[in-house]
């Protein structure tokens, strides 16, 4: 049985894993099937409910393939520390402003130079449901973390 | 129009990116519609026709997954350089003794310790129909190769 303590160290084992990273490749499906992925910059922790946060353009085409198909991928290599991790989720569209303003960060003024103030600017919040680690330096078997 | 020789071209520059890189995050899709990733080894050149090829074990989940649903993403991220690609394709299963010998190099023997004698080993032969390329050091825009 999986107690909410040991999912708590889960989510925390994996949000140090990908905070060294910094950047996931988050893969959705097109409308006729098709699978597309772009780099999304990680600036929070992956917080106790197991949620990974995204900003965004509302208007975006991945915002469009996640109203059609709500389940993605994210993924993260480091070829220096050869480690790669695969996280399977559903995205859903936030568009709270408490909580915008609650994850801002500034280094996100390099894909959204007026901040908050940009007119679509939107979150996704990807809800995690499984989670891979791969440490090639040790092993070609994934290890489950979640 | 995009004649053969822009064809070609575009996969040589594709090519030059992923051989960088040297890992790429293949993701497919479950039968119960979830999204699933992990790291395959990148050793041979994309082909004229505009082939990706992995080496991979036939009775690996992966192959199950891409028998159901052949629409698959090979992405790859580049941290030191900011580079990061996405690849949208279709995937088949290859038996082929004459292919597998053909693209067999003495660095996949990490994960297949017994080469070409592995009793189930084969080939993921991924089509490309789409590449999309990002370069953060200059722009936050993708750009597309094919």
């Amino acid at each position: 049985m999986t107690t909410s303590t040991d999912r708590n160290q889960q989510f925390y084992q994996l949000d140090k894993l990908i905070k060294d990273i910094g950047f996931g490749m988050l893969t959705t499906v097109d409308e006729d099937g098709s699978l597309h992925s772009r780099p999304m910059f990680v600036n929070n922790e992956i917080d106790f409910e197991g949620v990974l946060w995204f900003f965004t353009d509302a208007r975006s085409h991945k915002v469009l393939e996640i109203q059609h198909r709500q389940q993605v991928n994210v993924s993260f290599s480091s070829l220096e520390k050869q480690q790669y991790i695969s996280i399977s989720g559903t995205a859903q569209l936030v568009t709270d402003h408490n909580k915008l303003q609650q994850l801002w960060q500034p280094e996100l003024q390099t894909w959204f130079p007026k901040g908050l103030e940009e007119p679509d600017i939107a979150l996704l919040k990807v809800n995690i449901n499984k989670a891979d680690y791969w440490d090639n330096r040790s092993s070609s078997q994934p290890q489950k973390i979640i």
